[in-house]
């Protein structure tokens, strides 16, 4: 494992759905919620752009999710990242997502996404790039999260 | 009235929240969708690039709705948009949302936009400008829809 | 003024749109968001069972919201809930909207949302009841923020 | 292969970011919209109440999706959903995604979604359950689709 992050989100009233739990297209808003945290807990923004001008994106060619348990309004979940891939053009992030529950959590997902760094050029264009060494470093060498 | 028109959608599973209603910021993406297709029964794209190559959108300074009654998972919803206003910069329309239920439709809310014809400059900056004339034309002179 | 709230949100990327701006529609998803913790601050959840099995609920009547100023992902938004009026069965709230920038935060939006103290029976029915006295006292007498 | 079923929708405004493309998660809710519409084709709500008045719900045990492109607003997406497996509890869908273009259409993303039977009972909880025989009934048979 490279390194890992955790933050915690409160499942709101709109990301319910009729069955009285969070609809399960919201936890990959909640895996995304946690890359973008990460990427500000290393000095970055997931939407940078580098001193020439270019504009690096991040778009997804691959996220699941498995469900063992519901979530529902105003439980407390842990979004667990962890770096389990980096190469030279893309990141794999695995989750593992805890409902906080007071003395005992429970584990109620595991998910990934696997990303690509492109950039886009003024035409609206994404072409795949190496990631830029300064972010890679920095993620290759984040200390590993003390839980 | 100046011209209106007609959509009708079907409330989807991921719209509806734990009280078993779809979500009140749902009839905002309703209203966004008639307009869209209004446009596109105009002959026209929301997002317009002018011939000049500037990017013409449509910011909201302000919408509103009143609820009446609930609509539910599946329930089909008529979208009634009316062109209430139309000014140099400007266009307000009115929204009537009806529960389609076979004989007797049922009305469940009323609303409004405002938005505000702008100009995207290269920097990501919006400023207001006239409504092109071309589609001010078609707006004015839009059929008023037979119901 | 009876009493009033605050909290921030930060703007997630999946909340922005393609004109590079929060989509206006959830504005009223961080209006909610405020009342639920607003809620919460008074040792209430939104989601109310009352000692005799009663689910009490909270639909939206009347929403509204105007737009001064886009905010952009990652930006943290102030939410300022206002508890503009009580009566017997329903409560308004007013919300200003401040992008805060460090030094000098901006105004970017204010709203209102009506709603009304309901109870769900068994069959699915919502009925209109007076607002739980506990939580009209917890309301009327909540001390007022002081920004 | 058991059965198929197509459906077309078009990408909304508020489903695209920032990026300018359609949000990642939204690919989850066209599956959802697909599975929905498949059930209604065979006769049945996916939201059903059984003559014992049990509500039968499908909760999502595994939901993944490989992306090859982008869609972009008012971009016309074909989903094509295909029964991979039905046991004696649980469906598997596959799904791929198409960009309807006219002449030439363009495969976008695969996805999967594997839902389990579920009866809920009154106090909220979730159970299991084998497939209801009419409904499994109807799949197995389901003709299949011709494109």
């Amino acid at each position: 494992m490279l390194c890992e992050f955790k933050v915690t989100r409160r499942v709101e009233f709109s990301e319910t759905d009729m069955a009285g739990i969070m609809h399960f297209s919201n936890f990959f808003k909640f895996m995304e919620t946690a890359e973008h945290a990460f990427f500000r807990s290393l000095g970055y923004s997931i939407h940078t752009v580098l001193p020439d001008g270019m504009e690096v994106g991040w778009p997804r060619v691959r996220a699941e999710c498995s469900y063992s348990a519901p979530v529902r309004f105003e439980d407390e979940v842990e979004i667990h990242l962890l770096v389990q891939n980096i190469s030279r053009k893309s990141i794999t992030y695995d989750f593992i997502f805890r409902r906080l529950n007071g003395e005992e959590d429970q584990e109620v997902a595991r998910g990934a996404l696997t990303v690509v760094c492109v950039a886009h050029n003024g035409a609206g264009k994404m072409q795949a790039i190496p990631i830029p060494a300064a972010i890679a470093e920095k993620i290759k060498t984040a200390p590993q999260y003390q839980s």
